[in-house]
């Protein structure tokens, strides 16, 4: 039994974090620490959640401790700077659901982030935690940067295929969809129901920071052709819907390209591979992603889904934590009688 | 052909009075006035009327002329006090299409406004624009006050019956569900697709403003029965439904009831009986309210739909202009050829 | 332990019925029976439940055995008929999602649901599975007619109310408001997306077969006053969302009556007193009601809100399935840990 | 003036044409010929028209006239083939909303449209109806193929890039999103709402009808790469949005491609350039095609949106009438006063 912080989490993510947090076995208790809503009770940002925890006062960051084992941060871009080194220093587990140390690359933060990183030296130390396929580097590891939300959609479904394609592919573009959860909670008119019912629109093209986060850890599976990468925003609150084209310079079967996804997905619990496109509903609220493989000609379709709050954010930071402290990876995660 | 000004119109309700004015055969120029978006140009504002709309920088409200014919008045409460009296005294026709005239009691503003009215003389003069009813009284009038959105449906839903059978009814009870249109522009964190989607709520339980402006009204038509009001927020961005239950203290006839409707609405263009439950679709976009009339015992439900931006906002201010200057009531109103 | 047949559950209301029993740790093995979609596989049924249940061949309703503890039963109208009597007589506990035996009165049958009731004599024997009410009816019962959707809402609102303060009462209005899968999977032109999106509209007014169900019920708490209900279809899939209006011919204070409902539902975990109006999403997948009183003058008006499909149905057959083996009521149906 | 006839047209495409019809200034007169819905009243098939349009008896296609002027054919693929033939002999005009002539090649029907064509001949005499492109073709024409919805949006996106920039390109993919009204009215539990509301998922990957169609055109104007289609269906209604990702060999600056765009539309009265992606509101119930470019390194990344029932059929079906006959292109199409 662990004791566990959370840093931020008064958003969308958060409050995930917090329903799977509460009903895990394997932590005793779990404090709340924020910047805005310090003070404030946490059954009044929640109210949904009374009867299902207890509630508690929210603390306040300035008055972070260091008595938890594991820290989970949900704070916007830069300030989760602020804390992961005092917590590494103390030996103390993090788990960043933020992006200040997904890329590898300091000079990557000036130009995609805008700001000066003032602790370049632990991006070496972190272990990206795309949970289904770095199942060795999480486990038993000590500091995670949790993968975007796109991030982990995309991942998941080009990996497999660069591992035995790479030097096939003539250009990979992918095009994702997301609920506008993703975009927080901050009031603003683009984002009221008013603005997006019925509505559909792209934004941050050719400029969303998790594009430099995907190609950094393509490359690593071999990627060496062009990439593209475009985002838009559905009139609907949760999922991530991608669609990754792929022309080829030579045919590949879709048998056979299946048959490769479902071996390295064999032992993957939260990977379900699917032999029709997958809808974005059967992911929704919970940890799988699922994916399909098309392929006519030279061209290949993998589309690929995930609920952003979860698999794309507080699920997969679940998922890591049991990987992190040696435990059954799918607990407090899968909906079932054994988990 | 007039001249018209708009005063604030910036928000939802702008839009279309915006569109409705700028196709209208009998008006030949209009200026946007407003006050935080002033020196903006038009088409930023409303991107998607671009080639629809000729551009127009807004002006200040400050540096309002007196140089229109008309002027509709689109602003929050309290704020139409500043310029009624200044245009009434030039004797320039004024359309308000907020509720600060709406009411003929001082004390009421005091009591569900939260303000002093400041030209309590001119609530006697306005003329109250339900123009399906008030045909005579809109008729070559100078000052409209245009009725709010919920009033509009519950009244076209209820006065034909209180003409008839006020005195048969035990008691009234108005449940109106409105799009989050009708909320405003302002970024709020509970107006946010990702708060709204999927969601259903009550809001101003015995407390919405338009609850003494339907109650004045409907006691002129002869009501002597408890009347409640409550309004819900629908997840989506347009249209009003209004459910009216009536409890009676002895049966009426379906047939009959439905044939003083007939009656009374024979030459309204814009109200259109149903006989099944109107559908918000078949309003929304448009300047009808659809009504149906259910009765069986001593229950009688009346159900009744609009668009809330148009028939419960601008469209129903166009049709005042019409009236206003004599002119056919449909004139910009129906999308047909003669109109 | 013990083992749980399904006949029908094919349909949105199975869905959830089927996860539930899956991960209920007193339930050892289920068995899906169907008419139309007997020897299909079940994860074709419900393809995103792959990697949650095993995958089981439906059997036919043909075929039934009578080896399970308890069947639940999820059919169309009359449909249930065939089945009851004969588990009845084999001492076998049956629990009804549908409303052939929620009447008491066999005319009624005839009346509202237009069929001949056959098995008349059970009506008497039946509990009403109102769980939140109807603790010790419930608890060991045998046979459970489980509560239509709208009664759960409105009764759980109103019963109350009624027990203190019927006599007071001039008159209610019940107003709902439902998603489209209240109205089941079945393709219908009025049901499709391009249909409902954006849309509302009220059906079956006047002569909705939850009516008599209601009266019936609020009857036996002292309801003498006129009673009306109405429903109407929302924009989205899920969740009831009801407000009941009610005309007292005297004051009450909202202070005095709140503390009447906090003591009726003090030691209940599935109804949520709220001291405002509460939101529909607070209540989408989860067994609870959530209801809010307001008073002003004589007037009430109560908001109630539940998930269709959970607390109008399948999360209420649970409760209703520990009940009557005397477990703990909130087993397999809280999402925390200690359940 | 001329005389008008509408072959199908009860579905969602029809309704828009009807409205356009019926407003159209030199439209005198229109019939109604349907196969299931002869006999019935127009008013019962469109309730929300009442007031707008005059009610009409639908006739049989059974019993189709050749007295009208023009017809437009609206009916499931396959079915234009028994009307094209027997209307172009009598040298009457049409236009065909369907697929059934707009592809060149006999052999493709068979592939793609699993039909053997009948009238092969004619595909060679139709115009290609993409009005904003091909000006000249449709000026005049005695038969008009009207463009796939998809097909419009992607081609008025790329037409101009090929013009310039077709030997620079490595491989476009093109990833839409539609509405569900472009799946038409027929009952499929797959097309409910409650299957739909929240929902997103690709579909007919690699096999959907307007691939051959698209390809078709693009190679019209020298596309000679690897071009890929995958189309989505979003939870909404109406609109498409189609992202067309396109890897070059050499980096052109997004100010050069824009200056292209402004020059091809300049006398375009629907396309409009955005300096920003467009939103699918913006067109939503207009005649409109937006357009974004986006250009960075080899990347570009071309956003476009129309309405798939107005700009993707029946809009652009009233477009390509006001060019068959030498009208203003913009006549009934243009909601302004000078239209």
């Amino acid at each position: 039994m662990i004791s566990v912080g959370i840093i931020g989490g008064t958003g969308y993510t958060g409050k995930y974090l917090l329903e799977f947090i509460q009903k895990h076995e394997n932590v005793s208790e779990y404090t709340i620490y924020a910047n805005n809503s310090a003070g404030s009770q946490l059954l009044d940002i929640f109210p949904e959640l009374l009867g299902v925890i207890e509630n508690q006062t929210i603390k306040s960051v300035d008055n972070l401790s260091y008595s938890h084992d594991l820290y989970f941060i949900s704070l916007p871009h830069g300030e989760s700077l602020k804390y992961v080194p005092l917590l590494l220093e103390k030996a103390i587990k993090v788990i960043d659901l933020g992006g200040d140390y997904r890329l590898d690359s300091e000079k990557l933060y000036k130009e995609w982030y805008q700001f000066d990183h003032t602790s370049a030296d632990l991006l070496a130390t972190k272990v990206y935690g795309l949970a289904d396929i770095n199942n060795e580097k999480t486990l038993n590891s000590e500091f995670i940067a949790n993968p975007g939300c796109y991030p982990t959609s995309i991942q998941l479904a080009l990996i497999p295929f660069l591992r035995f394609y790479a030097n096939k592919i003539i250009s990979i573009s992918s095009v994702s969809y997301s609920g506008a959860s993703g975009a927080g909670k901050s009031p603003k008119t683009e984002l009221l129901l008013s603005e997006l019912d019925g509505n559909v629109k792209a934004y941050n093209v050719n400029k969303h920071r998790h594009q430099p986060e995907i190609e950094q850890e393509l490359k690593k599976y071999g990627m060496n052709s062009p990439f593209a990468f475009t985002t838009h925003l559905l009139p609907i609150a949760r999922g991530i819907y991608s669609t990754s084209t792929i022309h080829l310079n030579s045919e590949i079967s879709e048998e056979e390209i299946s048959e490769k996804y479902l071996t390295e997905y064999a032992n993957s619990k939260f990977v379900r591979m699917r032999n029709v496109p997958p809808e974005l509903k059967w992911v929704v609220n919970t940890n799988f992603c699922d994916i399909n493989i098309s392929a006519k000609n030279k061209t290949v379709i993998i589309t690929s889904t995930i609920d952003n709050l979860i698999k794309g954010a507080s699920g997969q930071a679940i998922q890591n934590m049991n990987k992190m402290f040696g435990w059954n990876e799918t607990l407090g995660l899968l909906n079932t009688k054994n988990n």
